[in-house]
Parts: structure tokens; C-alpha cells; sequence
């Protein structure tokens, strides 16, 4: 089969590539029709990844169609049209089987496409391990597009905007207008938020959020225009979309008293200098972590039937698995309006 | 001052009373700028009222100035612009200062204009008790039609969301579309729900539905339709916003397996045949009673600050005090598309 | 293999069977260690149970060892001690897999020993369907007679009580005192109840209240006692555990303002009539339903662990499978302090 | 009157001092009966309090009698028996109507005894701001002695063990045991803890958590042996009650996958090097801040009325108010079993 594999820094190539196969009992393989960049692919591509490893494929978003499966495969079916959750758990420990995938107690947690461990998704196709758990049919009513977006955009933005506390009526931030940022901007709204303030320095992804009823800031100015218009009192729930140490700061800055902080973004740094003081005296709640992506759709399926999440509308290309490399580019450099990247192999 | 007066079924007149006067330390006397007329004065207004008094002046919905404060007000002051809560409280035994207004310890609780114990807030002023704590400052940013709506039916409609328990994703049935039905399919919408269903028997309170999003249904075929668009699944909460046997037995037909049903309209029909096996293998919550309004205000007043909520899009009429009988009238006739009926002083 | 097999009203017999056979490629097979006898077999034993079966073995209630697993079996293996949930899902639907086993969508759910169509536990073994989900390993440190209450009473009332929204602090009254209800008693003060009522009309069980900390009273002067000593307040939570009318409606009238009545009872009386004008004043929820027993496992395990709960104490017989009629007759005259009946097969 | 009263590091003296007059119309004047010192108090002893002031009297947490209410005053009467919240509000401003007194919009938030701003409780009488909402009556059937304890020791171990979202059954990590960190001990289990780990230095003090039902470790082995016991889950929630950068990050050490930490230690450091990475990989909460006293007390006060909960127990010494000096000596060089030291003026 063509995957995208990782030869170094700014080095994907669309190769050939050994089919997967069943290794286990409950695995499936599934032939990818749509496959997603994620914004955490940009380190792989940077070179700064996970893993010494050279020539594995990339990726971990992806829908497809059933095409094997093992013997202990009960629910999935072949022909089954399915979505394929980024994290990956044993699907039989006390944790995931409670919904917590990313610390499955069996250490099977992971990721596809960060190593030769687990080939990744951008790809003809690929291997599903404990298949009936990772990956599920597309509910009636759903579109391939749209089901993509919850293999991990979607569900990592609902997350964060769930760990942010966010109730009905309050004052909602959120930094970084990346597709998962923006993509907690609509769920802020729909988990009720009042007011959502929307903080990128790009003016073209602050539009995008405009667009979705927030009020968009650079983060330049931002803490003091919330101040003004707050009188005082800031954001209820912040949600941090980036990673770093600096926006991580400004998020806490974005928080009013009793506040939370709720940092998505994959962190790049790797210690903070945590304002003890300030978080003392605003009786903050500081909560940091990743998706288990299966344990949002619940609550995202029904909201995408009924058109009130249109998670899609934030893909900006699609492009041939063999334009591969090129997606990888114009996405890294922003360029061409780049925001959610699909490749269709 | 002028005042709508009860003397007897369907005999509402605009006369002279005498001014309030403050009786306690703690009240004060609003002028009235705004007061509504509600769906419970029409029990009234049929000689089906909460006493046998005569003359009492009616309504407990009002909105209006500051004019005298008992030297045991502490926070309000004259000329301030202020909400009165529709329901009263002592304001200082441990219900009332959790909130639960309705429950007063002090048998405090009350409403104004069912009896001559309280006088009613359709005329030109009302007095206050426990003023601090039964009304406050409008907040900045809201107009007094808007506050006006915060004094009862919104906060009715609200808290009937709530108590049905509504969550984010969720499946919602609204029976009833009176202005306090339509304001609770607002409010579902708000906290999350995927999709509405909105239930009247009136074509034109379906089509106001409509146009808050909701998909409208006539009582006749809802149960059915309801049952075919989820599978069999039902509605996961349901607020029953009119108080009759019926309604409520519909209501909780309504409900999907462990779903919520919640009664807001005012009973009406004093014994029920509660439908003990369906609720048993339907795991159902079944919630009632009525709401402790200020309680709900922290979570509106944003709300209608960032422009989410417009609850005065359902006044249909303003009119004079003057007029207050020919307003009674026509709201208690549905005539000239009544709904929501303001008077001004 | 022997089995308690049902032949009409007070007509159980220990007689010889089939062994069970996999049916399905997830069934498995459990040698049953022990087994209990529930007080809902006991409407079974009356004649009056679920179905016009006869010469099925009857049970719900079971601990063993994994004998025999389907190809499709994942999770358990031979040889592993298991304790078997009494309520059975698909363990595949949307709802099972959210934990609701009750309402299965596929129409799995069920329980042993109800009808020729799932033979019941009292009995040498037992056919497990979809046993990955329907059984779990006994975890460490929990001994096979506290795994065995686990099955169902004491899962039943740990939801009995969650289902009342029992808070810290509160004052919470139980209605009926057999094993699930002496359980939702040492529940509720797990849950932090400050107070907790114990009403039963016998007093060796109000005794038993009594030792694990509860104010024990007779329901002819509860209602009074509890008025005066919470000044009027009543109970803030209240679990029903007979399933009688005429309980219900005592429990109804135990719950204070804003309060909580759970009926786990299994409802007897097929109409009801609801007190509708004093659930309006009084605000209050009303919740009915039965439980999905491995729901509430992950609470319950590590208070056994810990030895905070220690439900084994309810039980009064561990008898043989030979005994099962006179187990029967015992605990149905509550002779012989008959509390929790066990069998050993 | 007389009144300890502070003149440099380990320098509080037993002075004369004006007695305190009525300064605003809400104010009350209260004598009182017994007053604590708190560990926070020691900052100021050891000459590193929250002002440059010299003379003023100290301390926060007292009980006593109403002698003088200002015209404001509508709910305190003359002779009542009153404990006082160690948290200052306006009592009028949304915050501190919404209970969070800490952060009072009119930053009329304080604290008594840290400056002469507000003059402390360790004295013969007390001025208390806005009494009607600052202080309550002591309920019936709570000591004086309790009641104290309720003004800042335990509202603040309540507090920090609901910060650290305990639930039923879970793990549960103390780390520090002065009167606080004992009483989130017992907080803890009120709350569902399935087991507590009891954490500190001093022997003595790990056999009183022990008593109190912990498993009572030393720092340096903690983490250890908490990993072995849990098979590597580590605790669910983590109440920090010392405050330094030390204990904070053993706190952070105990918390398991998705784990909540909750600091009341008063921060003395002011930065804190946060281990991102680990908190990332874990999932971690972490929340800090102070506790505005009153809002616990709803909780708290049928808890200790019922006995669950006797926080008097921690009482060490109680001793006059002449022999103040020796008492702030004890308590700083722990000696004599000083653990919560009472005042009798």
C-alpha cells in the first residue's frame, strides 16, 4: 500500500509500504478513506517527535471501512464504515473499560503514527488493535468529514473546553485559534458561555472565530481589554490550545477568581514557573492533560446529527495521499489559508 | 395611586388605592415602571385565586424605581432601577440564605397579589419587604423589559430547565408554549441540548417554537413522532411548563429511559394517577415545583448581557394600566396573538 | 447437574437438570461457588413472579469459578473466580456500554432465573451470556460472600441511595429494612449523611439499624419523630426499599423541601396515586428505577477493600443447595432471624 | 479591655487596649468567650505577618456574645451567642452573596488580626464588619468549643477536601497534620475516602490520624509505599495543608492518573518549579486557595449536631488570655502536645 512515511525533519514522503495485518485476535483493519494533519504531526515533522525511529507512517486520524478481522472481534463487522479513535487503549483494564484510555492500566495507551510501534493512519490503511474498542461505526447521520473531525480535533477541543469547568452564563478564553481551539470556541458556546474571548495573533483565524460568536483579541492586548470589559473579574474558564510556557502564563492571566485553567495543548515545555501567589489569591484551578477521545462522543454524536456542531467547516484542503508532503508544508508554514489538513487516500 | 383591583371572576378594574407604606425597617417602595401579567393570574382572573379576598390589587411581576427605603435597607437606595423577585422571602433563615426562597423558614414565603396580604404589583407602585433581598439593581447592560422578564417567567423557565436536568448533547420535549414554554425551550437550548421538541396545541406558539430552533409538534401525534426520530429513545428531558393531569401524563410519556420530567406549569389538578410501572422500568426522575427567583439571576444576567438570551421577544403587547381589564381579556382569549402582556404605570 | 427449580407457589425443589451449555461464542460458564436468595424471588416463590414458566431454575444471585468461555470470550479466562452481575446486558449498545445494562437497546437486558428463557444461579452452574460484560473477576481482597452481596443487594442499594442525591451532611430516612435496606443505611452514612432514620416494622431489624449508627423508628410515629426532631425540616433524602404503595407514599412524606424520594423497591402496586399538591409545595424529586448492577462496582469495591463496608455482616444462612426449599420457607416467614440467605451448591 | 497584641518577631503581649466601638451601622461589637490561634498566626509571631504595623491586636478565630449592634444590624440581636468567620465580607456584593466572601468585589475581603486595619479576636471583645453576615448564632446543640473551631481549622480542611473533588470510594493523601491537615483526615472520610494516607513528620501526630482511621506515613518513604498498595494508582485527591514548595510538590507525587491536588497550606513560597510534563502525563487538577468560611458551615453544622464529625478533639490547651505569650510559645516549638491552642479571655 502508499503511506506517508517519516524520514527526518520536513522529510514525509508518500512511499509504498508493507499492507498491515492482523497481529492479535481483537485487531481490525481498516482501509482509510479520509485522513487528518493534526497540529502535534508538526513535531514529528520538525524533527522534534516522539521516537528515534525512521520510515514509519505517520498519522492518527482517520475513518475507513472495515476490511479483516481478528477472531475475538465481536461488534465491528467487515463493510462496517467506522472512525478510529487517536488514543489507543487495551480496551479491557479497569481504567479504559471506566472510559480513561490514555492511562490504560495495561500500559497499552498510545498513539498511532509515533513510532514503528504503532503505524500511523495516513495511509491506504491500518491496523485497529482491541478493535472493537478503539473504533466504532459511524452513527446515521454523520459524515465521513464530520466523523474525522471527532477521531481527535473535535473531541481533544470538547475535552478541554469539559476541563475548563465551563457552566452556563459564564465568561469563557480560549488561547490559540488553531482548528482545536476554534473548535473550543463552539463548544464553549454550546456548553452555554455567555461570552467567549478568542486570543490568536494570526487576524484570519481571529475571523474564523468571530464568525462563530466570539469575541476575537490579540493576545497583546488581551488581558487588559478583559479586564475593562469584565470589570475586574476575567474569565471563568480559560482553555489553552497551544502548549507553551508563555501562553500557558497568559491563560492563567486570563483567569478570575475561582477560575480554571484548562491546558490542551501538547506541552513543548517541559518545566513552568507556576505563579503560586496569584493562583493563591484567585483561588485557581489549574488542570492539564489528554484526550480519551471515545469518552466524548457521547455527547458529540447528537450535536453533529442535529447540525448544532459543524465541526467540518473548519477543513481547509483535501488533498491525494501522494500531495502528502506538500499538505505537510503548506500546513506548517500556514500558508494558503491552512487550518484542518485531510488527505484522501 | 392606581391599581388593578380583583373583585370576582373576570372583574379586574384600574381604580384608586391607597399609596404602600413601609410597615418594616426592611422594606421599600418601588415605583412602578413595567409589570407583567402571568399565566398564574388567570387562575385569578377565573375566580379560581389563592384567597377570598376582594379588592386586592393583582400581579407580581414589576420592575421600577426606588422611591422610600425602611433605615434597615442597606443596599438598595433611593432612586435606584430595580427587579422585584415574584417570589418573597424573610431573607434571613438558612432557606432563604441558601437561595431556596420558596421554602422560607420564617413561612416568609409568599408572592404579591394573591391576596390582600400582599398587595399586587399592577399598580403604580408596590411595596417591598425584606427589600435587600427580595429585588435588586438592574445590572448594566440589561433593559427593563428585560429585567422585567428575569422577575418570573424567565426565571420560571430557566429553573424548569434545570430541574429537568438538562446536559449537554441531550434530547429535550417542551409541552406547553405559553411564554414561560417558549423561554424553556431558549433555555434548553443554552444548556446544551441537541435538539428541542416543542409541543402546543396552538399553530402559531409552534411556529414561535420554530424559530428558536425547536421542532414543533402538535400533542396529537408527539409521543409517535418523538418515537420514530430517536429510535425508540425518547426525550432524556422534559419540561412540562402548562399543570394540568394530562400534560404531565404526556410529559411522562415523553420520557426516555432514566430520563427527567419536570413540572413547572402550576397544578392544576390536585390527585394524579402516577403511571408506577412505566416509570419503574423507565428508571424516571420526576421533578416539581416552583422556582426561588433570584436564585436564577446570576446565571440570566450574563446571558442577556452578551445578547444570547432576548427574553422580551415574547411581548406581544404594552399597554396602559388603564387598559389593564381590556389586557386581561385579550390574554386570557389568546386574541391578537397575546403572549407575553406588559402594562405601564 | 442439582438446581432449586420453581413448580408453582411455595414450590421449590433441589432436583436434577441439564448442565449448561455455551450457547454463543461469548457465553461462559460458571461452577457457582455460592448463590443467594433475594427478596424479589421471594414474589417467584409466592407465585406471583414474571412469567407461566415452570421447571426453571430459578436465582439471580451468584459467585464461581469460569469453567468454560466461548471463542469470544476476551477478558475472562478458566479458572478464574468471577462474581456475575444480576442484571445482563448485550454488553455491545450504546447504552450497556455506557453502563445502563437496564435499558439495553438490543432488549439483552434481563436477569436469571425469571423464566426457562435465562436459567437462574441456584444451582451447581450457570450459562453466562456476553460474559465479559456481565461478569468480573473478583478483585483482591474481597472474599466470595462479599463478592456474592455485590451481585445485587448491595449494588442495589449503594444506587437506591445514589439515586436519593444524598449529600454530606445531610438527614436522610430509609423505608424497609431487609438486606438492601440495612445496606442503603450503611450507604447513606458512606455518602456522608449526618443523620440517618431507619424505619421497619419489625424490631430486630431496627435493631440492626440501630448498630450501624442509625436512629431506628416505627413507621406508625415516624412521620411525627422525624418532624420534631429537624424542627419541620424532614429528610432531605429518602430511600424507599419495600416497594409498596403505601410506603412510597410514607416515604413522600418523610422529604423535606427540595428533597429526594428513591423507590427501589420493586413496585408492587401497579398505581399510584401521587400526592401532586404537596410534591409542588414541597419541590420535590422523585426518582424510581433498578440497577445496573456492574455500574456500581468500581465505588463499592474499594470500600469493601478498605473494609469501610462490610456487607457480609447482613448475612444470617449459609445453607446447602439440598436445603434451597427450606432456605425458601425461612426466609419467607422471616423465621429463624432469616436477613440474607446463602446457598451453597 | 485586654488584648494580645503584637510588637515584633516573638513579641505578643497581654496589653491593655481601647475597646473596640461601632464604627459603621452594620457593624457588631462582640465579647468574647474563646478565641484560637491558628499556624497561620505564626507568620506573624515569627515576625513575617502581612503588614508593618506594630501594636495591633492578633488573631482570627473566636466565639462569644452580641453586646452592641449597630441600626444596620437586622439579624444578630443583643445576647446572642455568635461565632465569627475568620473570612471577611461586604456581605453585599454579588460575590459574597454568591458565598465566595475571599473575593468580596468591594475588597472589604480580610481577615482579622493581620494588621490594625481590623483588629484582631485574640482580646476581650471584637469589632465584627457587616455582623449579619459575617457571623451567625451558634446552633443548637454545638459547643462553644466546636463552634469555634468551625471559624477558620475546620471550614478550612472541609474546604480543602472538597477542593480535591473526594468521592466515594476513592484514595485519598494528606500531606501535613496539624489541627487542619487531621481534620481534612476526618473530612475525607465523611466524604466517602475508601482509605486516607496521613502524612507528616512528627509521630505524634501520625497516631492521631491514625485514630482517626488513616494509614500514617512518613515523608520519605510515602510515595513508595503508597505505589506498592495501590499497584501503582497512587491517591485520587491530595490535600496539601503545610504550604511549601516542598510538601506541594510531594502532593503533586501522590496524585494518581486524573488526580486532584488541593493546597490550604498558606504559600510561603512564593514560585514553585510545576512538573508539567508529569502533571500533562497524569492528567492532574491542581486547585489552591483560602476558604470563605461561612459557606461551609451549612455542611459542617449537622455534621458536628449529629457527632459525625467532633473537631474539638484537636483542642490541645486551653489557658487564659494573660498567659497568651506562653501559649503562641508552646505552639511554635510544638511542645507540650500543642497541637490546637483556645484562649479564655
Amino acid at each position: 500500500m502508499k503511506a506517508l512515511r517519516y524520514y527526518g525533519a520536513r522529510d514525509i514522503r508518500c512511499e509504498a509500504m508493507d499492507d498491515p495485518a492482523i497481529q492479535d485476535a481483537r485487531d481490525a483493519i481498516i482501509r482509510v478513506d479520509r485522513c487528518g494533519i493534526c497540529g502535534s504531526d508538526l513535531h514529528i515533522y520538525h524533527g522534534e517527535g516522539f521516537s528515534e525511529d525512521i520510515g514509519f507512517c505517520v498519522g492518527h486520524e482517520a475513518v475507513g471501512e472495515v476490511v479483516e478481522i481478528g477472531r475475538g472481534v465481536n461488534r465491528l463487522r467487515v463493510g462496517d464504515k467506522v472512525m478510529i479513535s487517536a488514543a489507543v487503549g487495551c480496551g479491557a483494564c479497569t481504567s479504559c473499560l471506566a472510559g480513561n484510555v490514555i492511562h490504560c492500566a495495561n500500559n497499552a495507551a498510545g498513539c498511532y503514527g509515533l513510532s514503528s510501534r504503532l503505524q500511523g493512519s495516513q495511509a491506504e490503511a491500518v491496523r485497529v488493535p482491541a478493535a472493537d474498542f478503539n473504533a466504532a461505526v459511524i452513527p446515521e447521520g454523520i459524515a465521513a468529514d464530520q466523523a474525522l473531525m471527532m477521531t481527535d480535533a473535535l473531541a481533544t477541543a470538547w475535552f478541554g473546553a469539559r476541563n475548563a469547568d465551563i457552566a452556563v452564563g459564564q465568561t469563557v478564553a480560549v488561547v490559540g485559534l488553531g482548528p482545536i481551539g476554534l473548535l473550543a470556541v463552539e463548544s464553549a458556546f454550546i456548553m452555554g458561555a455567555a461570552r467567549v474571548y478568542a486570543i490568536d495573533l494570526v487576524p484570519e483565524r481571529r475571523r474564523l472565530a468571530e464568525a462563530a460568536g466570539a469575541i476575537a483579541l490579540d493576545p497583546v492586548d488581551a488581558v487588559e481589554i478583559i479586564r475593562e470589559q469584565t470589570s475586574g473579574r476575567m474569565a471563568e474558564a480559560v482553555v489553552e490550545a497551544v502548549g507553551h510556557a508563555r501562553t500557558i502564563d497568559l491563560a492563567l492571566r486570563l483567569a478570575g477568581r475561582r477560575g480554571t485553567v484548562s491546558v490542551i495543548g501538547v506541552n513543548q515545555d517541559r518545566k513552568f514557573d507556576f505563579p503560586m501567589a496569584r493562583a493563591f489569591a484567585g483561588g485557581l484551578t489549574f488542570r492539564i492533560g489528554t484526550c480519551s477521545v471515545p469518552e466524548e462522543w457521547p455527547a458529540l454524536i447528537p450535536l453533529i446529527q442535529s447540525g448544532r456542531l459543524k465541526p467540518e467547516k473548519y477543513i481547509s484542503h483535501v488533498m491525494a495521499l501522494d500531495d502528502g508532503a506538500k499538505a505537510y508544508d503548506l500546513f506548517d508554514k500556514r500558508a494558503d489559508g491552512a487550518l484542518k489538513m485531510v488527505l484522501a487516500p
